[in-house]
């Protein structure tokens, strides 16, 4: 799918009521309207939409109704998407079962967000999904990171190192990514000694700050490796009746960037 | 309130809809109609009630409407309950603002249980709201919880630890609570003198084999200091149509149990 577009981008879905163009508030679900059309306007240079579960939650049951919607909507394109839901999921095993279930069948995304803290147990369940994926945190793109994920043994090994080393004995390359942040691009060799082949999920280019060219100078590996996310950068680009025009031009000029980077390192 | 009910018991209702008594599939919503009766039966032991939210989401926008239903319900008894959403969220900032807005206004609990791994600037938003409550992990109550919550600095210090270290310096005691498994009991004291003072929420009696009266010799302070959760060994106690007696007498044996804890510690 990569080689096919051409891109590598990943597009958010952080859509936030208040900051939905305002003329769409006359629509039954303006937040799914929103959505749609930003998908519609985006989908030839993106790979993948990762709707972020707080900005659908944070309205409550019509919020869970739009995002239904949505992804709903996103499978109809088939296998020319992969879906993520940003949930930063993860509880004691009988419960991480549970959200496998809301995420990967209800809802039926391909892949979810999770979060290390509580370890193997908490993870395996959401492994055991035949075509999903488990996008675990590894170092992430906030300035706060470094509070936990910095934090040394006497080797001076990070957490974020312990997590990929344990992890990836969990998993296979086929059923596990790992979320590193833009802001951390230096980073990513380092992480490239780890985990050489995994995919990695980068937010944090755009509103955060991250370079795109570092990533892929530090992160890219032969099969490209990397899904890189914007999200306001590209779907709150214009806030008038123009807003998917702008996403386009925006998500477009993200994809180019993005060929120029593929062929660069003699991937397509 | 633990005085008043002679009882430090949180009620899990982790109402996984495979598992409630089948008699109840007649209800137009089985779910919130097992939640009302649990409640009823066992509100007179219990301090505070706490719904999982996977076992809401895993059933779609219809277990959003039973979890919409359940709080309203529990906020229908005033300050004689308090209620906890165990969610475990946590994201860059911007976002974990939207989870707050979600679990602290839309949904109105009092308390939400937050994960560490992104550090300060994840958790900030939610202890910005008046009279809330963040529960965050600390050491958890699964097998794998040693994964990372053990990871050591080259002063053996454990992650579990830094956390706490860390964390109390960006709250006050009346707005953060921690959980600690009961089934780290031992590790109880220890805790205790990092946060003499901090409420724990203790998930891991019943079912997963954590033992109240250790639990309460080395983590009960001067104010009780403690929250203890049972889920399923109370509200799974029958499944039949007796379930809500047979989940009251489960309760009731807890509250009598931790009465006689509270005496035997001068606190009632």
């Amino acid at each position: 799918m990569i080689k096919k577009k051409k891109s590598f981008l990943c597009v958010g879905l952080d859509s936030d009521i208040e900051k939905i163009p305002p003329f769409l508030k006359k629509f039954d679900d303006p937040v799914f309207e929103f959505n749609k059309r930003i998908i519609d306007a985006t989908v030839n240079f993106t790979v993948a939409y990762k709707p972020n579960l707080a900005f659908y939650e944070s309205r409550g049951v019509e919020g869970l109704i739009s995002l239904q919607k949505t992804i709903d909507y996103l499978n109809s394109f088939g296998d020319n998407i992969f879906t993520i839901a940003d949930a930063k999921r993860g509880d004691i095993g009988n419960t991480s079962k549970q959200y496998a279930k809301a995420f990967f069948e209800i809802f039926n995304f391909d892949a979810l967000t999770v979060a290390p803290y509580m370890g193997k147990d908490s993870i395996s369940p959401f492994l055991e999904f035949e075509n999903k994926w488990v996008i675990l945190l590894a170092l992430t793109s906030n300035r706060s990171a470094a509070d936990f994920q910095y934090f040394e043994d006497k080797n001076s090994k990070k957490l974020f190192q312990e997590v990929l080393h344990r992890s990836k004995e969990w998993s296979s390359k086929e059923n596990i990514m790992y979320v590193v942040g833009a802001t951390k691009a230096e980073a990513l060799a380092d992480i490239r000694k780890i985990i050489p082949d995994h995919f990695l999920l980068v937010p944090g280019v755009g509103v955060q700050g991250g370079s795109l060219e570092e990533v892929a100078r530090y992160g890219m590996n032969k099969k490209c490796g990397l899904l890189v996310n914007s999200s306001r950068g590209i779907i709150f680009a214009s806030n008038g009746e123009d807003f998917a025009d702008k996403a386009s031009a925006k998500a477009r000029v993200l994809q180019q960037e993005m060929e120029f980077l593929l062929k660069e390192n003699n991937i397509i």
